[in-house]
């Protein structure tokens, strides 16, 4: 059951510090295998494992669609969201593609579109409502909607996965992410809204003045982030939310994908710190207000290859570094079993 | 047979034009997968079919000792190189498990050591000397040793190979690298000298003077290229840059590592420039002169971790995001056969 202010799960330090010392014992410089060390140390502090292994990663990727969108700030026609849970279940979609070929846990979860999506294989339906509300004129959920979400989201983490991605498909929904920023960190239109799907000059000033407007709509409302999420976020958006306090709650590790995932990381975080300790983050997007984002938050993400396609497909490209991280650090002789000289210079073992 | 002068192999516009097509009929917003899509209209190009796979990648990592240890340049001793060499065939390499969990077909080319290394499975030996020459006296090789080290080079990319690494390992070779480095680019120690595999600051400097020595004593001598390798390089070094002429004249792409690797390409570059349009970069390590040396080339590497291991290590790190741009180039579903409306609304086919 879905509780905001449960602590999130301990880490192993002993793990961790067992960890580190094997690094130091790899055939290797110290410290040549760069941010895939930290890696393997963070696995081996959520597994409580000195040689963490990553089999079973869930992907979820959660739809909804966007009353905002009446103001005309998507490059897409809104009925793309529907069109793309079926290409999702389907297989066509890149999410779809990355998780297949690596042995992913996928599933699709309809948190709310503006025309009800027939039930098809893949597809959980958690609809909540015909989208969410336009945040222009009001809340974007109601309270008993928000509280839907985040109970949602929290279900959708399967609590045996070994990394949990939460990918999100909603035409609109930069929108509401970058209003949902903008309101985290005080900061105005101009300095979240970005291209999207691919708005021009005039579409991002458009999208700029509508972020504005659902700003000023909202502005001397409550101030607490959940509040913030459900004035101006999108169920899918809450949803996501839900997953990630959930996955760290129960120990499972979150890798973020890009800009909607990081503003509902933002938010969650903002719920309980501690989500942080159980999250990497595996790109910076495109999406124009990511990389200052990412700055706020103060994390250093995994890839920056210009993507910005949402639906978790960031993160999903991420996992074989993560893989490969570890099967370094569980694979990899040590001096002493290789017969190698260390730094030092010493020959610690004999080779066998 | 190696010649320096062979143009490189053609690569095939049109298919490289179909793939381009092909991209902006996939179910998401054009571009959105930033530079996924231009690594798989690459590839198009380089296989001459609009949807390319990549299923053969050959790892060859060149070793060999250099006479400018003598200087004490290296924070590890020079038996290293040979007790590498074991770990390496033995598997206990980071480049070792990294190439045996992704199916690489791997080999290691000794190209000259102190002391000879024993045959091994998965070595294959071609010492032309006991090490390169103290390039602080004189040249690294002479002419015979550099056409030994091209040819080898040459000789050791397998034509039917869809990609190929060139790895390296031999303690003492970001010395020579940085010195050819600065050769290339007529710049001083002070600019190219960096850690290595863990020098402190004190180390660094006297790094930084044992190079100007080196680059003094050849002043004035012949500014080609591969004089400039003949007389800085070291014979891995010199083996890398006949395995990128040959595998650009031959058609297979290139997947260059970190600083040495990259310092190996830039000369095979000088000698032609066609080499860079078979070559893709796989990270920006931590080895100081490497980011100035990318910019340099004016080229964008795909990941940026932190590593300075070498090996060829970071190149296999980044082959899977290779593979998961042609499986998403390949396995997504164009617009009109997932019914999915496009950019300006008008959906193009009828659902399947």
């Amino acid at each position: 059951m879905f509780a905001a202010d449960a602590p999130v799960a301990a880490r192993s330090k002993a793990a961790a510090q067992a960890a580190r010392v094997r690094q130091r014992q790899l055939t290797k410089p110290p410290g040549s295998l760069g941010m895939l060390e930290d890696l393997a140390v963070r696995f081996a502090g959520w597994q409580g494992c000195v040689t963490p292994v990553l089999e079973r990663v869930a992907v979820r990727v959660f739809a909804a669609d966007h009353g905002v969108c009446a103001h005309g700030i998507s490059a897409f026609p809104q009925a793309v969201t529907c069109q793309m849970i079926a290409n999702f279940c389907a297989g066509g979609a890149a999410i779809s593609v990355l998780s297949r070929a690596q042995g992913f846990d996928f599933a699709v979860w309809n948190m709310g579109t503006i025309e009800p999506v027939p039930a098809m294989p893949g597809l959980i339906d958690r609809q909540v409502a015909a989208g969410s509300a336009d945040i222009c004129r009001g809340p974007a959920m109601t309270a008993a909607q928000l509280r839907a979400c985040l109970q949602a989201g929290w279900e959708a983490v399967p609590p045996q996965a070994q990394l949990f991605i939460g990918g999100e498909m909603g035409i609109g929904n930069t929108t509401a992410a970058a209003a949902l920023m903008a309101a985290l960190y005080d900061l105005d239109g101009a300095a979240v809204a970005g291209a999207g799907t691919g708005l021009d000059a005039a579409g991002v000033a458009h999208k700029t003045a509508v972020i504005d407007t659902a700003l000023a709509r909202h502005r001397g409302g409550e101030r607490d982030s959940l509040s913030q999420l459900r004035c101006l976020g999108g169920l899918e958006i809450a949803a996501l939310v839900g997953a990630f306090l959930g996955a760290a709650q129960r120990g499972v590790p979150v890798l973020v994908d890009g800009f909607i995932g990081g503003v509902a990381l933002a938010c969650a975080a903002r719920v309980n710190p501690g989500v942080l300790d159980w999250t990497l983050f595996a790109h910076c997007s495109a999406e124009r207000a990511h990389r200052d984002l990412l700055r706020r938050l103060d994390v250093r993400p995994l890839l920056d290859l210009d993507m910005r396609l949402g639906e978790g497909s960031g993160a999903a490209l991420a996992v074989p570094i993560l893989r490969q991280a570890l099967a370094l650090h569980s694979g990899m002789a040590t001096f002493a079993a290789a017969g190698v000289s260390d730094k030092q210079g010493s020959k610690k073992g004999d080779k066998k």
